[in-house]
């Protein structure tokens, strides 16, 4: 399965390469290419920089679209033809799967309109705010609805993609993951140690 | 604090960018550079591509020594130029700061004889061979013996990177980021769900 990992500047370290840490794991079954809209070379907030193509190179044979958080979404949410972008790239994908406030995109894609999702706890409001047309859970750790997969803030993404493993690949596999990484997974989506009234 | 991570053809992924993550949440404290052997574009196991400034670049300003592990030790172990140059470089920090199997390059040096350490506990064995005249710790999330922190595998490096927060800044700020990362912080080293016999 591919997987379009979308960069954009300041987008937040741990929610791509904790989830990268996962599904490379697995190299027989997933696969990773990194995306922006210019092609260039990212910067997260914590200053790494990743080398990205341009994300119309995007190609048919994309599984799934993966969109992290970070401060520059607030900047991203008002890109047109970046939320263009991702509206035409996750009808297409058989899996839309965001961290953080890489919700805050998605939803402003209105695809996730009446739909269940989560997003970082300290930016709920915001995002909220972006799209109420959502139907926000403010008490998960992540929310899958139909193909889309929305995890609580940053390290969420750890236990989203463990979680994504188990329903792709098998619940074993999951745990051997989470054994190998030294991780205690919260393997239950609707505990939520950081949750807000939603 | 600058802090001088030393990267190597498979590295492992977490092992980074989870003390990234940390450490980059303080910018007015920590400053991060990466660097390598010959100062090329490094490749973690999980195919994430980092450029790298040649190891000699190290200025006297350097206050944290930083060694990730992951499959690649087991080349770099026996790569001697490596080995010297951490030794020199361990010698002059402030702190020198491994993750998972990164310690077997640290205890490679010498400098970790007689001093207590840890490492990734699915390669505790290997580790071990490697320099038996560490004293090794089978349970442990990490180990401070010094002015060295060493990890337990993968993940521990997050527990362990709010550790090192929480003692030269404060356990309110090392509280604070796991608290805006979502993290449930394990924030006792001697609490190892993954120990083994040492």
């Amino acid at each position: 399965m591919n997987i379009a990992i979308i960069l954009f500047g300041d987008f937040e370290t741990l929610d791509v390469f904790g989830p990268v840490e996962v599904f490379g794991r697995l190299p027989e079954v997933f696969g990773m290419n990194y995306y922006s809209m210019d092609g260039v070379t990212v910067s997260s907030t914590q200053g790494v920089e990743i080398a990205t193509k341009k994300i119309t190179e995007i190609g048919p044979d994309m599984d799934i679209l993966f969109i992290p958080g970070g401060q520059g979404t607030r900047t991203a949410v008002n890109n047109a033809a970046l939320i263009a972008a991702i509206k035409s790239l996750a009808q297409r994908a058989r899996y839309a799967v965001t961290v953080c406030t890489g919700s805050s995109l998605l939803a402003k894609t209105t695809l996730l309109d009446g739909k269940a999702a989560t997003t970082n706890k300290m930016a709920f409001a915001w995002v909220k705010s972006v799209r109420p047309e959502v139907n926000w859970k403010g008490r998960a750790r992540w929310v899958v609805d139909g193909k889309y997969y929305t995890s609580s803030g940053v390290s969420a993404g750890i236990d989203m993609a463990l979680g994504f493993v188990s329903d792709v690949v098998g619940v074993d596999t999951a745990k051997k993951i989470a054994h190998e990484i030294e991780y205690v997974w919260n393997s239950n989506p609707a505990k939520d140690p950081f949750f807000v009234e939603g």
